[in-house]
């Protein structure tokens, strides 16, 4: 906080709190913020009937429950003091934001991200976070392998089945929660989070599976196609370029590289094979305790990456009304060069 | 907008988006905004890659794709111009408003929460909205039946298993997710929110089960206590006290009262019982798309109740480190007086 500058901490819902705490709060109503002033003490403020449920660590904060008949608005307010700067976490309901306006006479406090000062603890995994990591890519192979073999039925079902069926996977395998499973079959895999319908899946089509969830607080995040039937030959060659080009993002994220250079890396190849305009969104997005974090692997992004830097590589290449694909691992960064936490066949698997 | 003064609204993630458009943005942190100038057009901001996603309404709202390399944020700026006073919404992430903040000199903006804007438009449910809560409510009832009857067993089986169970039979019974589940035996039931665990549920337990979702759009929340056997008579006479203080805060549910008189009627019943310290919570909280919203069933709220207006009504009884209660219906506030969605058994049902 001292070097970035910051007088006044304050997290609420999201992955901050439990990083810093190890307490998750309910994204409720009810206001649960972490005050950490730069100087002094953190109290995490906590409605009463809450309380019970967080294990104290009073070396580390201390408890201000509220009762249903306090502010715990003005709580914060007063404990913050009046801050230069304050942190605020990202996740933060807005209406609490909203509120600590009214209390801080706005001329005088500059607001910023919680990020300016959690990223420098956060963006770079320790091996306890990269084994973490590890496990949750490991339990999503699993069911990406079972995806290749065919243990998921896919032809006749709906979009909506299969993905219900992969989420139930997911947890089958150690995930704690599912974040998203989007199965989208032939013209529909042309929108990249296209959500799960009604769609039945036909021979002939191809069928992007991106999925992922949260296993011992950190995420997994992989997507692979698979097609029903030989496919065409337009499909055919353009999935060895995505291929290849996922395989340059990878490569290109060294230590010291930029982030951005991963994206170039990827679209680079893209580009060169015509389809240029078809990759329309960054390469890829950090993850940890969240699903997507910093570092973001984008144009414009000259952050160098560190040890320690996780994040997904996922080209995609998408045709309006025809068909769409992508292929995704997570990648940590490490001195020895990108570590993947996906060994998923990366071939475009023909089933059925 | 104009008689709440505002200028300016704008929503993000969260139920206010779908109430007004019919589409519901992922919580990412690539930005998705609605921008409602109180003299203009409404604009949908948007990340190009979920554009796809959204059925155009053109009479109601244009669409504004943003790129992956523009800052919409800026763009969200610029439509707005300088609001005198910009309305919020509720759970957009901080880190947007954050980021506006630095768009907007502060000394000439104020800023409010969406609600002054939009609770008159959502507090006061229209029929099809009471018909959804009805169905949603008449799922719930299905469980709760189910639990009253013995089908989801009890007995030598975890906290964490019966909430599971539960969380499974409100999808079978039409729920599109699941909200909570909350299953607390015996002294864990004295954490209002108790976080279903590893605790084995025993002969003399009273089990408190709290659960909800989200069906076609609208929430359902109903609370049943069950006895694993015949219960202690300090327990029978306190459930006795927390029935007829549930019953009497539907009652006090009518047009024209406060809401904080719902609130003062289950109180005055536990108070006059001896237990008035170990109901440690408001009497209830609005219901529709969320879980939680207004109006809040809490001393200090003189909000007229209004017909359409929809809220729990849910006393409890907290004995730490030994046991707790809490019944839970959720009414619908009508000309004819409150109108229950929720039938299952009110009693403190012997099982096993």
């Amino acid at each position: 906080m001292q070097r970035a500058g910051v007088d006044a901490l304050l997290v609420s819902v999201g992955s901050d709190l439990p990083y810093l705490t190890g307490y998750e709060a309910m994204p409720l109503e009810r206001l649960t913020m972490l005050v950490v002033p730069r100087d002094g003490d953190a109290t995490l403020v906590i409605p009463r009937l809450e309380a019970p449920r967080v294990a104290e660590h009073p070396d580390v904060f201390t408890l201000r429950a509220w009762g249903e008949l306090e502010d715990p608005v003005a709580i914060v307010a007063q404990l913050v003091g009046r801050p230069r700067v304050a942190a605020v976490g990202d996740t933060m309901w807005a209406r609490f934001l909203v509120e600590l306006l009214g209390h801080w006479p706005t001329d005088g406090t500059t607001y910023v991200r919680s990020t300016t000062v959690m990223n420098d603890l956060r963006m770079c995994k320790d091996a306890a976070e990269i084994a973490a990591l590890q496990a949750a890519g490991a339990a999503a192979d699993r069911v990406a392998a079972q995806l290749h073999a065919g243990d998921i039925p896919l032809l006749g079902r709906t979009e909506a089945a299969v993905s219900a069926d992969i989420s139930a996977r997911l947890i089958a395998e150690g995930h704690d929660v599912v974040n998203f499973a989007i199965v989208a079959a032939g013209e529909n895999a042309a929108s990249p989070h296209h959500h799960p319908g009604e769609r039945v899946i036909r021979e002939g089509d191809i069928v992007l599976c991106d999925f992922g969830g949260t296993k011992d607080g950190y995420c997994s995040d992989i997507t692979r196609c698979v097609a029903l039937g030989e496919p065409a030959a337009e499909i055919a060659e353009a999935y060895a370029v995505l291929h290849e080009a996922q395989a340059a993002g990878v490569a290109a994220g060294v230590v010291g590289a930029a982030c951005q250079d991963v994206d170039r890396a990827s679209r680079r190849v893209i580009a060169a094979a015509g389809y240029g305009d078809h990759f329309i969104h960054r390469t890829g997005h950090g993850i940890g305790m969240e699903a997507h974090e910093d570092p973001y692997m984008v144009e414009g992004n000259a952050l160098p990456i560190a040890p320690g830097h996780a994040f997904s590589v996922e080209p995609g290449i998408y045709l309006p009304g025809r068909w769409g694909m992508r292929l995704e691992d997570i990648v940590v960064a490490t001195e020895q060069g990108p570590l993947s936490m996906n060994f998923a066949d990366h071939a475009l698997v023909t089933l059925g």
